[in-house]
């Protein structure tokens, strides 16, 4: 398998996890409805690990453009590959957010909420404050490439490495997950956000375009401050 | 131990600590009454790696017919084992239907609703609709077919890899069981199904014979389309 | 460290963080109070495993006389160490539930309720009903020596099998732990309820003797039949 | 890396983790709002766990002066480095409140109550009980300090001793956490306090300075009391 592949593949899973488990306890009629906090940072941790075993080996499972150009701004990446990687990132999240889409068909028509809908594909602020949101995913995203490059140099056992990631996902999405809904990844928020405009979603609305930028800029910000302070300090 | 010994005993305490984890959460006067969908996704996901660590070395801990023909399908599985793999996965669900059944003895007369005393033993959708039912349990376990090979292939610490199977399974229930209550496993389903039928369990009501037949269908679909997916691409 | 001191300290950690949870999610003005089933579940599993992986080596961490028994039974336990381990065990839960008492003093007298502060210290059938309260702990029980025969046989890199272990703790909770309280060790139970008992507990109601017999009996029986089924098929 | 920046980077990212947490679920309009003691525990076991395992190699990864002298006292620990790690976690624990601070920045103003937000920071009683809180400190530090003792000395796979100490993080919160809220760590309830006092916090009142003393005090008697027995047993 290509590099390229293995990127499409391990984002097109993450997100569908991912995103699908936001319309379980969002959609209406369905089984999960109101899970609460804990199935959404379990589910979305678990959708990172299980990829990144899988695809780990081949491509690095990135399945995140701000952890690809962070890793390639402090020399641990190539910057040939990046575009590719982004685009593969990008892509792969829109198709895992077209089979979420499919997963909950009939749950579509069953929610009035039009916000409630496309919560399920991008993040939006608990409270929308440029300011705030922007410094929550910067120190989300640090908080998140500091952590994979820390977790990387320590000796594990094999597979143990890819279970603490999974961990790191989940403890970002309990602590610093609440005030934005911790995209922490521009393909995760704006791929689905961009097959949420595209899909023939029963009864959606607008794709809150105007909060676009935020996901998208603040992890770039944030990864890349994250792998400069790791590679100043260790 | 045979191979069939392996595979009933294995199902036998899946659909035990399985269908238990429902019953405990649906019944009337359980002590884990509404218990949310992380304590559901939690159980199953451990009553499939407790059983897949203890048998895993005789069978291969299939415990699932989707899983056992899309294995012979990739040619990684002997197909004249199959008919008695699935046969003793088949049995081993319904005894351990029927010990959730002694396991809960006093508790069925306390519960009125006969829609939830069949859900302790079998799926029913959240919302009946063939074509996005299928859909959703084609996804689901594709990604389970999938995942186990995925996951089959990369080099982990011995033991580990049950634990990510595990966790494979509690994505799948957290992210993509709400629509549907994730069969995604023909002798799950169907198995339990039987036992609700034939077992003398207290104002009982009928079996939703209507629907049993997608659970079984639609994961074979999926298990074999998700081995088939895995063949090409690694 | 003797194999006595270690069992004692052992069950006496497992007694404290067990019934501790118990405590935060029953007792009034609790941080923890309501805090559901998974908290419960999840404190017990961690319960056991933490002092198993500290006092494994030393004395095998039984913890429990139902599992001591059927070792002895089918010859993987020295009959001579059972009445000294059994002792031990039964000091260290009602040390175990002393600590808890004291961790939780001023909680005591703001819990109106004798049967709330009673289940703190020792199980209650969420239904009254001998028959059925006897199989579900013999179910239990069954489980959880087979698993651990079972899980004992696996090969696993050094000190993951004590966390599935922990994770077998967790489903049997989750799963069949709603019917009664998961007693699953005679001596978890009946420590307890002999510390009840004698501490001088605020506003503290009798110690339900009656019930008392079923969570020593039953896991006996399940936990020797446990063990007997396993020396049959492995 | 020098062991005192470890010890400071390390702690910071613990508190912003750990309190980050109980920020999401106490303050208003945040998306973990009223999360449940499952998502606190979760978190802070995680928010021990992953700067426990980029940091160990260099440091030991104490981040708590109770964990720090506990080890000097029973000379696992060199005395001439107590001061530099303590002070160092204190400001780890500043730092790391203040960007809890930061990462919530909109939500303080739409909080009205101020012992909710005082409680991000540091730990308040549920009763307010001089012996009943110090007993309960004394003894989760207590089990703190032995069981990472005791976890040290278990032969385990490389790195998984760490997730063991996370779980033990979690037991104990799950577990002896909920009457005082579990400091057992001066510098993860002192340092926040004193960031809470300074900070310009929208709205805040005071930083119950009465109590301060018992999360400071408690946990080094219980730390070094566990030090101690784990010595005269091991």
């Amino acid at each position: 398998m290509s590099v390229y592949l293995s990127e499409f593949l391990g984002t097109m899973i993450l997100i569908l996890l991912g995103d699908g488990v936001v319309a379980g306890v969002a959609l209406n009629k369905s089984k999960a409805q109101n899970g609460g906090w804990m199935v959404v940072t379990a589910a979305w941790a678990t959708a990172v690990a299980i990829p990144a075993w899988i695809f780990g080996a081949t491509s690095g499972a990135h399945f995140n453009p701000a952890l690809t150009i962070a890793l390639a701004v402090i020399g641990k990446f190539s910057w040939s590959l990046v575009p590719g990687y982004i685009a593969c990132q990008f892509l792969g999240a829109m198709a895992g957010a077209t089979l979420v889409w499919l997963a909950y068909l009939p749950h579509w028509k069953e929610t009035e909420d039009k916000a409630t809908k496309l919560g399920v594909f991008c993040t939006a602020p608990a409270i929308r404050n440029t300011v705030g949101n922007v410094i929550t995913e910067i120190i989300g995203t640090f908080i998140l490439v500091f952590g994979i490059l820390g977790l990387g140099q320590v000796k594990m056992t094999d597979g143990l490495g890819t279970l603490a990631v999974g961990l790191l996902i989940l403890v970002i999405g309990l602590s610093l997950g609440a005030p934005t809904g911790y995209a922490i990844n521009p393909a995760r928020d704006l791929g689905p956000r961009i097959a949420h405009a595209i899909l023939p979603i029963a009864g959606k609305g607008d794709s809150d375009w105007g909060y676009a930028w935020i996901p998208v800029v603040a992890p770039i910000i944030g990864g890349v401050l994250g792998a400069l302070v790791f590679s100043m300090v260790f």
